[in-house]
C-alpha cells in the first residue's frame, strides 16, 4: 500500500539546505512518519520507517544485552510515588499528563503517564534490592513514554508520545561504581552511534542543566544540518538521592543497611532523527547498510529480449538473499530512471544494474547510494564485491559526517564572535566552570552551554570571557533543539 | 539479581490442583511477573518473563511478516475521534481511561488510552486508501492498551495495562475478502499456539457477544486447568462498519467510490498465561524448548576429583550452544538436588549430567523435564540427542494438553447436566442457534455459550434444549475468565 501512494506521489524533495522543509517532506516521502494523526505532537510509524526503528534499536539491544536485562513496568505511575522525590516532580510537573477518569468515575488516585521511569521502577528495587550480592542491577526497558510539550512539536525529535524510548536504570553499591557505569553508558552509546555512522560529542552538562534529582548528567550530542545540536542520549549519575526517595537500601559486607547508588541513561528515537537528517540528501533517505530495510536493488537495463538479464539479475539476488542480505528485485515494467529514483528515495545502500553490455561481459554495475559512485565488478564475485561496498559506504558515511561535525566547531575567543558564528555550529571558548559565568554566557550569547567535552574537545588554554579568569577547559555553546 | 532472590527463597509451590495459589506463587517464584506494583491490575515483567515473552511474540512476528506490515499507531485518541462509532463506544464507554490533564491545564480535549485502535488507525487508514490497487491492507502493531478493568484482576489475563497487545487491522475491497482474512487469521492463530503446544478450539461467538461494531467474531478459547475457558484470540469481521464511520473508500474499477470492508484481530500476553498454566506442574515452569529461555541446564555430578568432568560438561555446553542452543552450564558450589531444583522451576525443556560413570562410558543422562524420564546417550552424539529431546518434548507436551482438553468436553444433552458437569470443562450440546434460546441455555446454567465451533466438534444431531427443535449445530458452553 505505502510504496504504492509514493509511486503516485513523485514530488521532487526541497533541497536539503532548507532543512525543516526537506525533513518534513522526506519522513512522508521517504515512509517514516506520517504526521497526519489528528493529535499535535503524535505521529504514525509508517511500515518502512518501523523496519528501520526495529534495526536501530536491535543493535542497542545487542550494546545493552551483554550485561544488561531486558524487562518492562507499567506506564502509570499514582500520583502518589510519582510526587516523592522534590527536584524531579519540579523538573517534570509542567510535563506530565494525569489520567484522572476511569469509564465514567474518577480515580481515587491520579495516574501519571510516565514521561520517564524512575518513580514506576525504583519501588520495586526497594523490593528486590536486599543485600549486596543482589548488586549491581542493570536493567532496561524499550517503553512509550509522555511528555506534555507546550514547545513547537517535530516528529522524531520533540513528541508527545515518544514511542521508542530506551531507558536503563542501575543500582549499585558504591558511588564509584556508578560513576564507572554513567562513562559505561557514554560508551555503549558512542558504540552505537558509531553503527548508525553518526558523530557525537559527549560533554557534561551544567549543573543548572542536568537531570532532575540527578548528581550529574552526561550528554552525547551531534550536530544537525542546519547548525542546531541534537541532544540524543544523556547518562545521568543519581547519586543515593533517589535511594533515599524510595528507601532502597543493602546489607553491606559488615551487615550494615546501606542506600545504594543509581544511574539511569536513555535514548529515544532522536536517534532516527539523526540518522535520516545526517545521512539524508536531496535524493532522499541514506541509510547505513547495517539498518537499510533494502541493502541492494538489483535492476535489470532491458532492451528488447530481456530473459538472460531477468536471469542473471534473478541468480545475483539470489546469491545475495543466501548471505543474509535484503535484497528487492526489481523487475517491475518502469522504466530505469524511475526505479531509481524509488530505490534511492528508500536509502537502499547499493544499487545492482545488468545490462546486455555488462552480462556480454559477465559483469555487473555497481553504484553506491551515498556517493554515487559506478564500478563494473564481476558476476563472479558479486558477493563479496557488495559486501566490500556496504563497508566502504559505511566508513565514508561516518567520514563525511565527522568532517562535517569538526568543521563546524568554530574556536573563539569572544561571546561576540560567538554569537555571530554559532548560527552555523558549535562554538567553542575558554570557561572558568563558574557558574554565574556560565549562565552570564548563555544570556550574552542567547545559546546554552553543553558542557565541557570529554577529550581534547574539552581542553586547551583560554581566559573566560566574563571573568577573564585563566582556565584549561573550554566549553561547547550550540543552538539547541 | 532476580536469580539470587529465588535462591533465597526456596519456598514450595502449592500443588496445581489448587490452581490460582499455584499460578500467583509461580509466576513470582518462577520469575515471570512482580504482581507488587503499587497500582491494581498494573504488574511487573521481571526479565526472565520478558525473556519468554520475547520469544513468544516471534514467533507470531514470523508468522505475521510473511504477509503483513509492521507499523506503529499513537496511544491517545482524542474524544471526537473515540466517540464516532456508536455501537464501540458502547462496548468502551465503562473501560476507558480519560486523560484529562497536561501540566497543570485541562485539555481542550480529552484523550482515550486505547483499549484496541480501531478509532486510531482508521482516520489514517482513511488519508492511505485511494484506490483498489492500495488494497488489501494488512499492518498489524504490538502495543500497550487499557482497561478500567472493574472486575478482579489477574497477572497476564485481566489487566488494566495489556502490555503486549498484538493487533492486526486488514482492509480489503470486498466483504469475502475480509471474510477469508478472518479465516486466515484464525488458521495463524491456531499456528502459533501450536507452536506453543496450546490446544485450541475456534468457534463462531454468539451475536450478543461479538466485537462491538463487527458483523461477527471468531474466537481461540484453551481450556485452562481449573476448568475454566481462556479467550486466546479473536478475529472480528467489520464489514463496511467502521469504514462507513471514518469514510475508508477506495475507487473500483469502474470508477466509483466505494466503501472498503475491514477486518481486526488480536492476541494478547495471554498466550503466555495459557503457556504457562497448561504446561507448568508442581515443580514449577515447564516450558516448549522454542520459547524457553533456558533450553538446556549442564550439570556436573561431581565427588572428588571433578576436572575431567567439568572439562565434559563445558565441552558438551560449547557443542551445543555452538549450534544455536540456549545453554546454562551449572558449575556453582550447591548439591545436584539444588540444581535441579532451581532448573525445573525455570521450566528448562533437557538437563544433561555428566558424572564420574557416565564419563567412564562416554555417555551422558539426559532428563526430560516434562515427564522427568531420564536415558543415557553418547557423548559423541549429544547435539542429536538433545535436538530430539527437544521434539519429543514439544510433542509430548502438546498431546498431553490436547487429550486433557478433548476428555474435558462433555457431551450433554439437557440444561441440567450442563450446569453440573459444566464445573470440569467444555459443555458440548445442541443449540438450535436462535437467540432467546441461547441467551435462556445462558441463564439455566449460569454460564456463557462460547461458540458454534469449526469442525466435528461443532456439529452432531440433537434437540434445543430450550425450544426442542432438531438442529445439526453443536454449541459449546463454559466458566469463562
Amino acid at each position: 500500500m505505502a510504496e504504492k501512494q509514493t509511486e503516485e506521489k513523485k514530488s521532487a524533495l526541497p533541497s536539503k539546505s532548507n532543512f525543516s522543509e526537506w525533513y518534513n517532506e522526506l519522513l512522508l516521502t521517504g515512509e517514516i512518519m506520517d504526521v497526519r494523526y489528528p493529535v499535535k505532537g503524535l505521529y504514525v510509524w509508517f511500515p518502512f520507517g518501523f523496519d528501520v526503528r526495529k534495526r536501530t534499536y536491535a543493535i542497542i539491544r545487542e550494546l545493552l544485552d551483554k550485561d544488561h536485562q531486558e524487562a518492562l513496568f507499567p506506564l502509570l505511575i499514582p500520583e502518589t510515588e510519582f510526587m516523592k522525590e522534590a527536584e524531579h516532580i519540579k523538573g517534570f510537573e509542567n510535563e506530565v499528563y494525569w489520567v484522572t477518569h476511569g469509564g465514567k468515575n474518577e480515580l481515587d488516585v491520579k495516574l501519571a503517564m510516565r514521561p520517564t521511569s524512575e518513580t514506576a521502577i525504583y519501588p520495586m528495587y526497594k523490593v528486590w534490592v536486599r543485600s549486596h550480592a543482589d548488586l549491581p542491577i542493570r536493567i532496561y526497558q524499550i517503553v512509550n513514554t509522555f511528555r506534555y510539550e507546550t514547545k513547537h512539536t517535530r516528529p522524531l525529535i520533540r513528541l508527545r508520545e515518544i514511542t521508542s524510548f530506551k531507558e536503563a536504570h542501575t543500582v549499585h553499591a558504591t558511588w564509584d561504581e556508578a560513576a564507572e557505569q554513567v562513562k559505561e553508558a557514554t560508551r555503549i552509546y558512542q558504540e552505537f552511534y558509531r553503527r548508525l555512522a553518526i558523530p557525537t560529542i559527549v560533554s557534561k552538562r551544567p549543573d543548572w542543566d542536568k537531570f532532575p534529582g540527578a548528581d550529574y548528567t552526561m550528554a552525547v550530542d551531534t550536530l544537525m544540518p542546519d547548525g542546531k545540536t541534537l541532544q540524543i542520549g544523556t547518562a545521568h549519575h543519581l547519586g543515593s538521592n533517589f535511594a533515599k526517595t524510595f528507601d532502597i537500601k543493602y546489607e553491606n559486607l559488615n551487615g550494615e543497611q546501606v542506600y545504594a547508588h543509581q544511574t539511569c541513561y536513555g535514548i529515544s528515537e532522536r536517534s532516527i532523527a539523526a540518522l535520516i537528517s545526517i545521512h539524508g540528501d536531496d535524493k532522499g533517505l541514506v541509510f547505513p547498510p547495517e539498518v537499510a530495510p533494502v541493502q541492494v536493488a538489483v535492476i535489470p537495463i532491458i532492451f528488447g529480449n530481456s530473459e538472460d538479464i531477468i536471469k542473471a539479475c534473478s541468480d545475483v539476488a539470489e546469491v545475495l538473499k543466501k548471505d543474509g542480505i535484503r535484497v528487492a528485485l526489481d523487475t517491475s515494467d518502469e522504466r530505469p530512471g524511475a526505479k531509481y529514483y524509488r530505490w534511492e528515495m528508500k536509502g537502499v545502500p547499493v544499487r545492482v544494474e545488468i545490462g546486455p553490455r555488462d552480462l556480454k561481459n559477465n559483469v555487473a554495475t555497481i553504484v553506491r547510494r551515498d556517493t554515487g559512485g559506478k564500478e563494473t565488478a564481476p558476476l563472479a564475485n558479486i558477493l563479496e564485491e557488495v559486501r566490500k561496498r556496504f563497508e566502504a559506504v559505511h566508513k565514508s558515511l561516518f567520514e563525511k559526517a565527522s568532517n562535517s561535525l569538526n568543521e563546524r566547531i568554530i574556536n573563539c575567543d569572544t561571546l561576540e564572535e560567538v554569537k555571530e558564528r554559532i548560527t552555523n555550529g558549535i562554538a567553542r571558548i575558554p570557561w572558568c566552570l563558574e557558574r554565574e559565568c556560565g549562565l552570564a554566557m548563555e544570556e550574552a550569547v542567547g545559546a546554552g552551554i553543553l558542557g565541557v567535552p570529554e577529550g581534547d574537545l574539552g581542553s586547551g588554554t583560554g581566559k573566560c570571557p566574563v571573568c577573564g579568569k585563566g582556565t584549561q577547559n573550554m566549553a561547547i555553546m550550540a543552538k539547541t533543539y
